[in-house]
């Protein structure tokens, strides 16, 4: 299951007055759907007290989106300025937000400090220090480095930038209590689009532990622990989705047993992102050419300034062809777009229908890090976004880039310099 | 060799003035060594006839840049319509330009002949009849297929969605002629960062080998081919860089030879883009942030917005300390950046002098594919562009995102729709 049977039964009878009226391509979000799946999330982790998904902004950082998540009470998972600006912009308060920054500067501090600050989850020991006013609250991303393998996307942890080691973890907390912290929260991220769920019960087991080492060493009783993100969706039709319902059960199954040993048990969050919106979009675009030379090529008016996962990954992502879905799929195709580079393909050898121009070519699970990754390389714009609401309404939620938007940055004044030697 | 001594003597010396006049992170770019490069090409080629550069214009499209490259009598290699105006704005006459796009639109037709119109160089013969107005003046692309193997980052040419097959090439100019055509060139592009030179001497013996070709069965003479790009540089310091001596000596050898057997020999262009601005460009940053966790890391006030090929490729690009050039390289180091991604790092396991929070970080040849690959993911901003004078004074030629580019495409009317089923 890429797109499911439903968001296809709400898009697809109206897809070509959409694109008639909006013009292609676009991005069309499913309101339904991520509504749907925020509120399965929800209901999964209802046993263990106090559990809050903080969405991962990054994945789809459009601020009609973010109100979605806000109604459904979700918190945010921000890492730079522009997050913070996003999730402040649709309401979250200062608890609602994870700033879960890596090599932060001065002015993320500064600016996370604002408006009544954000829970602080720092990636290192030497952030301690660098902190301008010390909060309350403070968080600790850990890694748990060789101790765990890693998921296969996002590799070693020992290999990764991010957070602070098993060796450092107590003292971390120990100098945020020297300065002043007195809550505390526990943050790791091993995973990427995972589809083992046995993988995120073994993240949130090591949270527990480390977080019953933690209360050992110095007394601390944890009030949440954040297993991160990383649950996986099924970009092919063969893929099994994540077992959310088997997940859950023995996620909460382990915060009891804590519970029940520890008499007491932190609450847990998590900050999904390609989970609760990646199926839930769709890269709609128009087949504008094709040619017949070593191999069949169907070009499309996007490019991987729309969707840069293919070109940059090699990922899969499912296409169907409106009109064309039970048409026997008897060709084989490259479906590309046109910047000048080689891997801007959508598919490599793809078994599809036959495709003629001016056919109407959807692109699946384009929900998550699609329009958030594009660039202007060669000249390629960004594409516009749109927002299929529950009661069949379409709205514009971001316009397509413009060619004033290309040349913005060559607006300034004149600043010149005669520079003086060392 | 990466960056010059020549360049290095020239920015060094001064870098500390500059960078506290605009602020790092920056990429600055030498017009010295891009003028001297410039100018050994053309010399290199003066015995061909016509010999003419397109500067590859997507791997540096800045306005000033461009400039330079007018000024040195060099037309512009275009694939969109920003890359056309670019061009034209700095004064590219029609026969300057060389539009090699693919996957062409209607709309990039129409604005290709705009204004003169430019060189149109077709990618495909289903293109042959989308064209508008048929110019009297027309190129293909030639794709080799299995009978070139390819580069290394290029790959093999068969799987290339680029260019006209072998089979087809005599028929693209027969079709081309019933359209009106009657004056022609001939366009490969085969390589890529290619620092072998018999691999461009290759090159040039295929296409006059297909003009012969076309001229024997079509009774067309060319009057140019153009080899495209592809020239490599070294990025690490023992890589030896590309033989142009060699290379545009043989090359020479093959054009008069041609001459000598047909009685005419065509003119050659060429598309160069990395190695024309690639090591006169350098990404100016300063360190502040330092973990020593399972690996040794220096965080920097850039990230892969600024420059995405190491993140991307896995690219090396050699990095100085200022001030610690000739200390011992007595660290090994991680240098990241601090984008929410783990393949955000400049460098993996560098062995580099000890560096410290304030240190100015040098990351050589960001001259050609740095800023235009920018994105905006995770909310992180495009650095601003220096133009380093060959009177030395500087100059800022493109200034930084600000968050009111990365907030501009929320300014829209409200466009909603209530679609009918089909």
């Amino acid at each position: 299951m890429p797109m499911s049977e439903a968001f296809k039964s709400r898009l697809f009878p109206v897809i070509r007055d959409i694109a008639a009226h909006y013009g292609t391509p676009f991005h069309i979000y499913d309101e339904a759907g991520i509504r749907e799946t925020g509120e399965q999330l929800k209901k999964a982790f209802a046993g263990i007290s106090g559990f809050r998904e903080y969405f991962a902004v990054k994945a789809l950082p459009n601020r009609s989106i973010l109100r979605l998540m806000k109604e459904m009470g979700f918190g945010f998972d921000c890492s730079s300025i522009p997050e913070l600006i996003l999730a402040r912009e649709v309401g979250a308060k200062p608890e609602e937000i994870m700033f879960t920054s890596n090599n932060t500067s001065p002015e993320e501090f500064a600016f996370a400090a604002q408006d009544g600050g954000c829970i602080l989850n720092l990636d290192d020991v030497s952030l301690i220090d660098k902190v301008p006013e010390f909060p309350e609250l403070i968080c600790f991303r850990y890694n748990p480095g060789p101790r765990r393998t890693g998921n296969v996307i996002i590799g070693h942890p020992e290999e990764a930038k991010y957070g602070v080691t098993h060796e450092q973890v107590v003292d971390a907390y120990r100098r945020a209590q020297a300065r002043g912290a007195k809550r505390f929260g526990l943050h790791t991220m091993v995973a990427s689009n995972e589809l083992d769920y046995t993988y995120m019960v073994e993240t949130a087991r090591m949270l527990l532990e480390i977080s019953a080492l933690v209360e050992q060493e110095l007394g601390i009783r944890f009030e949440f622990l954040n297993i991160g993100g990383g649950f996986g969706i099924p970009y092919k039709p063969e893929q099994q989705p994540l077992d959310l319902a088997a997940m859950s059960r023995e996620i909460t199954d382990l915060f009891a047993a804590f519970n029940t040993e520890h008499g007491y048990a932190p609450a847990m969050v998590m900050e999904s992102g390609r989970y609760i919106t990646g199926p839930h979009g769709a890269l709609v675009t128009t087949a504008i050419n094709h040619k017949d030379t070593y191999r069949k090529y169907i070009g499309l008016d996007a490019c991987m300034s729309s969707l840069m996962r293919p070109a940059l990954y090699g990922s899969y992502h499912h296409i169907d062809v409106i009109g064309k879905e039970n048409q026997p799929k008897s060709e084989i195709y490259d479906v590309v777009g046109s910047l000048c580079e080689n891997n801007d393909k959508f598919a490599v050898q793809r078994e599809l229908p036959a495709i003629v121009d001016g056919d109407i070519v959807v692109i699946h699970d384009s929900g998550a890090h699609g329009h958030a990754m594009g660039f202007q390389y060669n000249g390629r714009l960004r594409p516009k976004e749109l927002l299929l609401h529950v009661d069949g309404g379409v709205e514009l939620i971001r316009r397509a880039e413009t060619l004033e938007d290309y040349f913005a940055t060559y607006n300034f004044a004149p600043d010149t310099l005669v520079p003086k030697k060392a």
